[in-house]
């Protein structure tokens, strides 16, 4: 393998991956690719309109071609290039393994039934709605989406309790309308898996209203059921709210931190900056944030010449731990703002 | 009774209870009595449909046969090994006893119906809908479902006003609308009764649409009354949810907790690991999570060889504590743990 | 004013209002009364059935009046026993206060529509529907509903906050609907008021489906509010919920705080029990969660023999204490539970 | 420009921005105002309908014009005073920069769409309605509508990953549904744009009930949808209200902070009152709210004399500073503000 390939690979990985910082290209070509997935999506929606179909046939399938052929080009290059992921493993290996990460395989899976299209004809309509899970490919570049599949697994204990009670609540209304109702609607709760229809449109709140009881002690029932129902439908929401707020303020928390000890000297030096922008970016917190997070560190720390704890706002003063430091020949560390006008 | 039959009733109650760390058998048992759980309650919805069970006749009679017999078994064996449970007790007080728990109750509750059908043959379709509440026997397997509880109990102050709250608008509501729209809706809005079922349709934001204003000074009141019924209908499921966020992060504070403790002196020995082994399995926290917490801790304890506050991010200076080590002849407390195995 | 029947008025007083321990009697007159009230709201009710009223039309009169002629003896027992409140205030006066507060204006709504009614004997039915107020009567009996009221006024800000943006949202909807629809449906979307019909019923999710958007342009003008809105709508239920679960959190924290205090010495003496019995009176703290507390701070307290920061975990070292002691004669605060077994 | 001309610009300033405290006069034009822009949108609103319009054409007319007429004197007024904003800028530039802010954009954008209309008389429907966006005007005057917006844009990582798990469901649930049901209703899951619509509508749970699934498969699928969805459309609103929440506790926090500093030596001097006000009123806290954390501090601080954290509620024992002052000459910290007025 030359050096110029391994030149060329290492460019097309930085392009394609860019971990940290990339070249600006690779942000154009970014959101090109968004745009070309959000195209195809809308394309594959429009295509099942039969009028639109129908003048558009040709066009719909020219775009699918160039589509798959940009995607299969940007599969492989990635493919290529992932030899760079772990330069200690030989490059078939490093690419064997990137091949196996979910990410790759929604690569594949995207461009993978046109070719099987092409291979065996039939059911052709089913394979073009398959393309519709090019939305899948959008992922790779939501950072939010990866938390936001954290904290449901974080919170996965919670959100099975929920769904238990859920099911067990389902149950129960289903049962109960059922025994109630079957007589008087005989075709809308004529049986328990037929009453769960209503049953799950009302626990949810969605109340289509296509099924609904007639009866007074359906209504009753009904309306018990509902008003217990309402508070738990909307539990998983509120689990996953809490819990992401929960995360994200960890998050910027562990940034704060990280600017705290940083600014004890009462300013970031290079090695320290480097460091904290390596942590942003691995947290994934926005410039502005940080920025907003580092002034307010500022607003507390610096001024004040004080050690202040913000949970309970007690402010330690200074010259106990003074008193400290003249029994000491080593200057502690919360002393270090102080003296730097003077000593330093 | 000879030492073999008490040697099986230990083996019995581990493989049905398994505190802590039963046999693997126990985990398959679980599973297996799991779905024939969810099996019967699927055979019951299905029995309902007069299709299915007019053709099936026999095949839902053998089903629950079967399953009343499994289930009859478990409940006598669980009653047998429940001596196990308090050994100091005689045998015939400590199953007596765990006769009356809820979950015992419960488990009695999945087999009579049966057995009370054998007696008395008539209203068979009614006990054929109490087999449906087998679905309790799976609040045995949920740690969740008992966390989910414990947090209502906690929480009942809140939930009774809450849902004070929602009854007197629900009033409010119902003489409201009956007032506005009886005359132009007399089979609707006829009694208070009636426009009671319209206020809970609508303040729980289902809305079926089956019952609803239509003069214009209805529709006004009905806007202003949804406006202010949907922020309380949806409380309850708010305070549940902050609830639940809650007790979870305090369990895992706990865990947290241990862990420092733990770690203080670096490692976590044979005697430290067991402890907290058993209050993550008396927690109910799983071992992923728990795993996630301890490298957290190790990230903030070690590496650093200082004290942080994680409420506030500030590291408090090692050296401050060495000052005071330094002047006094006793070890200074962060070193205790250090030198216990040396020392003491 | 005799001694006698001052006497008579402490007691009557003690009976009503019972503030901390009253006799068990108030208990029970207490449960009597909410009783009375309930099947008051429920009698109004049944009363506006035609069919009922028609039949029952004599029992519902005697039962309102002996209903009236209980809350009014009520009511002037209640102003009487009030010169107690204040006692030294001249009685006069302290009753007048009484008179004034709003529990009391409830009471006397409750009865005055009554004899207003014997007065005047026109619009018979508008009097009846006013009986139902009684059910305010009910929030004396509530302690958490006057949690809940003084958290929304915690959180009236965030409040003002949301319903401004529903509202904003709301008008935004229904202009924009009824330009998109009000030529494809004069009658539903026929001027901007009655577009805000559908827009209220769009946005708070409840959905009745009697006014839909039919263009595709308004479906797709009303899909885009839609999802925006159901952010809103929800938003005051999740404000007071957050704040509710701030509000009781807080609560606890302060029974907590008083317990740890007490609990320093190692055990709770009668006057620090007394203490807390105020407080958790006074906090409307269940016996049950305060015993959970109490529990909770003795297993994070006594056992270790070191003070501990719960919100941290760090455990202060008690020999670093220690030290402090021996340059002190006076044992400071955190060593007493350390010597009691040996020292006391 | 004279002197005269100078202070008649300065008191116009005050009159309409009065930056913290401006005269009585300015309050009472601050609600004439806002009961203009209210009564505008009312009227806007009513114009809609055609059998107002039709008898009151004239009113409106004449309304409108001396609201244009008020609004432009206003904002004519707000860009000449506008040059007190920024002395130090020539006033022309102070005005342009002013000019470009956003609520100064809205001022204009209030009143352009008349004179418009009378340039152009086409299309007078679309103008009419535009005037409607004068109820933006009404932002000026909220306060919490800023915090709720920085909340917003806080909280924007958090949002921006639950709408992007909303449409990706949103994508799955109407392909799914167009799959199943389009053969049963071709009219309404003929394509997946159509089914789009029965997506949204149940996924937000408002369920008008136009469209539903019929076949046993749809309900199925239907139900699964809805109650994965169901979780999924209310979590924007309670990231919005947790984000609320935690950033109205952080305002508060930060008044408590300073009221605390403020009261380590028992009481608030002039100048620390001063600040308090400046800080109470830039955080947009109410008087009241203000007054309620004021006089938690002093119960939490003041009686003790002991300095307690409020994280975990423990007391530090005031001998253990006594220790130190009694070992050191220099005054310990908490004794310094104490000694200020005396000492210094």
């Amino acid at each position: 393998m030359s050096h110029g390939k391994e030149g060329l690979r290492r460019r097309a990985y930085l392009l394609l991956e860019h971990p940290g910082t990339g070249p600006r290209l690779a942000r154009v070509l970014d959101v090109a690719l968004i745009l070309l997935i959000i195209a195809n999506v809308i394309a594959v929606a429009l295509e099942t309109v039969p009028r639109i179909y129908a003048t558009h046939h040709a066009s719909f399938r020219a775009f699918d071609t160039i589509s798959v052929a940009i995607f299969s080009v940007e599969y492989m290059l990635r493919v290529w290039a992932s030899a760079e992921r772990e330069p200690r493993l030989p490059p078939w290996r490093a690419r064997l393994r990137y091949m196996r990460s979910p990410m790759a395989l929604i690569d594949l899976g995207a461009v993978l039934p046109f070719f099987i299209g092409l291979l065996f004809t039939s059911n052709l309509q089913m394979l073009r709605i398959l393309r519709l899970f090019r939305i899948y490919k959008l992922t790779r570049y939501s950072p939010a989406l990866s938390v936001l599949i954290s904290v449901i697994r974080e919170e996965a204990g919670a959100l099975v309790a929920a769904f238990s009670i859920l099911t067990i609540l389902l149950v129960f209304a289903a049962t109960g309308a059922y025994l109630v109702e079957h007589e008087a609607q005989p075709s809308e709760f004529g049986s328990i898996p037929a009453a769960m229809w209503w049953a799950l449109v009302t626990l949810t709140t969605v109340g289509y209203g296509d099924v609904t009881p007639i009866t007074p002690l359906g209504k009753v029932f009904g309306g018990f059921i509902t008003v217990l129902g309402v508070g738990m439908a909307a539990l998983p929401a509120g689990i996953i709210a809490s819990g992401l707020a929960d995360h994200l303020h960890r998050r910027r928390d562990q940034l704060r931190n990280e600017f705290r000890l940083a600014l004890e000297d009462g300013k970031i030096d290079l090695e320290e900056g480097r460091q904290i922008e390596r942590l942003r970016r691995e947290l994934g917190i926005s410039r502005d944030i940080a920025h907003a997070i580092l002034s307010e560190v500022r607003l507390r720390q610096v001024p004040r010449g004080e050690c202040c704890c913000p949970a309970c706002g007690h402010v330690f003063d200074s010259r106990k731990l003074a008193s400290v430091r003249s029994a000491e020949p080593s200057k502690p560390g919360l002393q270090r703002i102080h003296d730097k006008p003077e000593g330093r």
